[in-house]
């Protein structure tokens, strides 16, 4: 078996590798296995270093990351040099999060007359499967925030190259791997596997302790599942995406044409192949909203080439499945017909046709949006509760003081994991206090992120050591817990917590 | 379709409850819905008020309390007052744990040139359906450490009664309804259902958004796989525990009649119904301490009573598979014969009899324990490691400088949630630093905690605000994130962790 890859521009085939093979599956694994003690007893510091490496390396081969990647992806010479500053910076920043010493979660109870000595510090699970996005092949790829996170947090890596992009994520690999060694670490923190089974097989390998997936719904529960078949099961982080509401106060109806130009702008951004998507307008009823969209896409005129010639195939199936759901085509632009175009379309439909199993309330990958018009504040409200969790949200209104916001904001909090006032949901920023994560089935572990600095909490588990003299604990928890806290973090002792 | 509870001394039934219907399952699961926004919007101030109020109610009942669930558990009457006073003390502690606002994680990024700004805060999930433990009727029972953290966190709850102490568990609910009411809070914080199958319309209602569970594995994996084929998959917080590793130091070998003793103490306690129980130790070869195990055994001749007819039948029955499983008895004393008694006994096993599969990996719940010897570093460490994930281990040595101590904690720290060094397990503080949840299948989530400060994460979500106007965010996230910082909380700001 071999996977090739295919330049979206034209259908021809880019690069082709041999899938790894079952055996070599557990040999990547164990590789891995090997340094993760070495990962795990290695400082902070030390890591940082080599995502510093890591980061330098792939800004030095930023030509060439671009070109190939653009051969694989048609997402654009510009939109992917970015990606790889976003890559790079990405990777410094969890180098930072890890000296920062947060994600240890350090705290220290000394012994009373009615409990021992008690210290708690999170440890490193282990080797991380990590599956990459098809829409970033950098931001979200090989190197990208989940592989980061995870060395961060002190954890090897075994990523699986997408098949859409194979020969950037093999790239990627080498690149990483060769800085790795030039800097004094093992090369096997970073491996990569290739294949559908293989990826499988990766999931259920014993060693592998944890995995981080983003894309599709179908394939985050398929691994989902066989991570719940082990016999150790280990969590699985998929960030699988639904559709994203978004929604026009009835003062923000006065700015409409701003509105309708930025929704435009937000849900064919990367030809509509984002996560974070806005998918759906509420507005308020009867004032052309639906029109004003349709007219904002017209003047945008966008011409997208999708990824893979399966997401061109269900961005058409997508729209006839919408319209046969009950909603209306109210503009439908044709794609270019070269390469794996699409169509890009603005359907409205009514709010009551948001019903539990509706086509409506599953996202459709690419640059098509619908618009539901709501008449009252109960209308809005049950519509936005009949979405499935979702990753953000994003509201419009006139201004702070708009008084339909904090009712709009309040009720969107409990269906996803970032509300934006006046932002459209599709930029992520990569800091402290990002959320990217919704509730099921947006994220299979809403309580998670995977990106900001919380996302390196899903690659350690807590252990608490009582009575254990500070010279027989292990080298982290030693220099996390020792009295002169020589890493300078925070912590909290008997309850407080403690700067250093 | 009724339960009942049963004397343990001599088997009569004590008290006998109808079944909630599902239709009532889904009655209580409804009313909790409808105070969980109050409870969500509540500052942790007023919660601990309502936890204050429950904790002093109970501790008003305490002696008819300890009456009813002594008779259910032939616990003693001693035990049980000491767990009605820890029952108390662990509703206060999630109360300041509550006020001291760690558990929001509150996060502040102000906008900068290329980021937004972001607010991140821990909303709670709702509410929260708590299966209790037979072997803690009040620790870990409806107002056990699992509903205090949920109430604490902003969760109603809804708990299921346990069969083997039924009249214990409605009289706690109808205690604490009483006391939310009277400080005026909402009765449906706390409801309670009763029977098997309304258990399992609990974990499978819409409106419950996680699970917490004490108990056997079988159980716990069951009400997992439920909450898994739920359209909205929540998080079972399922602590099942396993076969608990302690191991003698060839240093500790001088202790070895005080080890003894103290190992007899802990695998008998509560008739060696805890799951912290240390079911194996590992002891130097040729030194005779199995035999010094079942001197002190015969010692201490305890007579168990049994928590129900099924728990002394598998006490019985385990013992004979373990012996299949290649274990030779050392002492077997038998049980008095009234009621539910059971025999206890420690047996010994070679060290290769640890293997895949074998019955001696797994937990036999009561007074019986298995001795391993090992002759040298790697066998201890290859049999530590054939254990199934565990919840807590304990290492023996010679003092603070014993030579084999680092070793082995760091071996045991990749298997366990909790090592203590010169302790027993049995004993788990509630405290800030406390970990109580080991690698799967000991618990589901090994990453959480059932007891210490950190239970209250279990049960929220982060959701991050951008460019949202302060006024405009929801009570909690409003007060938690005002420049003023009215709650007097620590918050990450930008990066770094500022207290109040």
């Amino acid at each position: 078996m071999s996977t090739s890859s295919y330049a979206p521009r034209d259908g021809s085939v880019v690069a082709t590798a041999e899938d790894t093979s079952a055996d070599e599956v557990l040999a990547r694994v164990d590789a891995a296995t090997r340094v993760a003690a070495l990962a795990a007893e290695s400082s902070p510091a030390e890591r940082r270093r080599w995502l510093d490496a890591i980061a330098k390396a792939v800004e030095d081969h930023r030509g060439e990351l671009v070109e190939i990647a653009d051969r694989e992806t048609a997402l654009g010479a510009t939109r992917l040099r970015a990606e790889v500053a976003r890559m790079a910076d990405q990777l410094r920043f969890y180098g930072r999060v890890a000296i920062e010493g947060g994600y240890l979660g350090v705290a220290i109870d000394d012994a009373t007359d009615t409990a021992p000595q008690l210290v708690r510090v999170n440890r490193p699970l282990g080797p991380v499967a990590v599956f990459g996005s098809s829409n970033f092949p950098f931001g979200f790829g090989v190197l990208g925030t989940d592989t980061g996170s995870a060395i961060a947090a002190g954890c090897p890596v075994v990523a699986k190259a997408h098949s859409a992009h194979l020969s950037t994520c093999l790239r990627l690999a080498e690149i990483a791997r060769d800085a790795l060694e030039a800097v004094g670490a093992p090369r096997d923190i970073l491996s990569i596997i290739v294949g559908r089974q293989a990826g499988a097989d990766l999931v259920a390998a014993a060693g592998i302790k944890a995995v981080g997936f983003t894309g599709s719904q179908a394939v985050g529960v398929k691994l989902w599942h066989i991570a719940n078949q082990r016999e150790e099961v280990v969590p699985v982080y998929a960030e699988m995406g639904t559709v994203n509401p978004a929604v026009v106060t009835r003062a923000g109806i006065d700015r409409i044409d701003e509105i309708a130009r930025g929704f435009v702008g937000s849900f064919t951004l990367g030809a509509g192949q984002f996560c974070t998507k806005p998918g759906v307008l509420f507005a308020p009823a009867g004032r052309g909203v639906a029109e004003a969209v349709a007219e904002s896409l017209r003047a945008a005129a966008p011409e997208p080439t999708m990824l893979t010639k399966a997401i061109a195939a269900d961005v058409l199936s997508g729209l006839d499945e919408m319209v046969a759901a009950g909603a209306r085509v109210v503009v439908r632009l044709p794609g270019s017909g070269a390469g794996w175009s699409a169509d890009s379309a603005v359907l409205s439909a009514p709010i009551n046709a948001l019903m539990p199993g509706s086509r409506l309330l599953e996202e459709c990958f690419g640059p098509v949006a619908l618009v539901v018009e709501y008449a009252t504040d109960h209308e809005l409200t049950e519509g936005i509760r009949s979405l499935q969790g979702s990753l953000a949200a994003a509201v419009f209104g006139a201004d702070a003081d708009d008084p339909d916001l904090a009712h709009v904001v309040q009720v969107l909090s409990g269906q996803v994991g970032r509300v934006t006032v006046g932002d459209w949901p599709t930029g992520v920023a990569w800091t402290w206090a990002q959320q990217h994560g919704g509730p099921w089935p947006a994220t299979s572990r809403p309580e998670s992120t995977s990106v900001g600095a919380a996302a390196l909490s899903r690659f350690v588990r807590p252990v608490t050591f009582q009575s254990v003299p500070n010279a027989a604990l292990p080298p982290t928890e030693r220099a996390a817990t020792a009295p002169e806290n020589p890493w300078k973090i925070s912590r909290r002792v008997n309850g407080e917590m403690v700067s250093p």
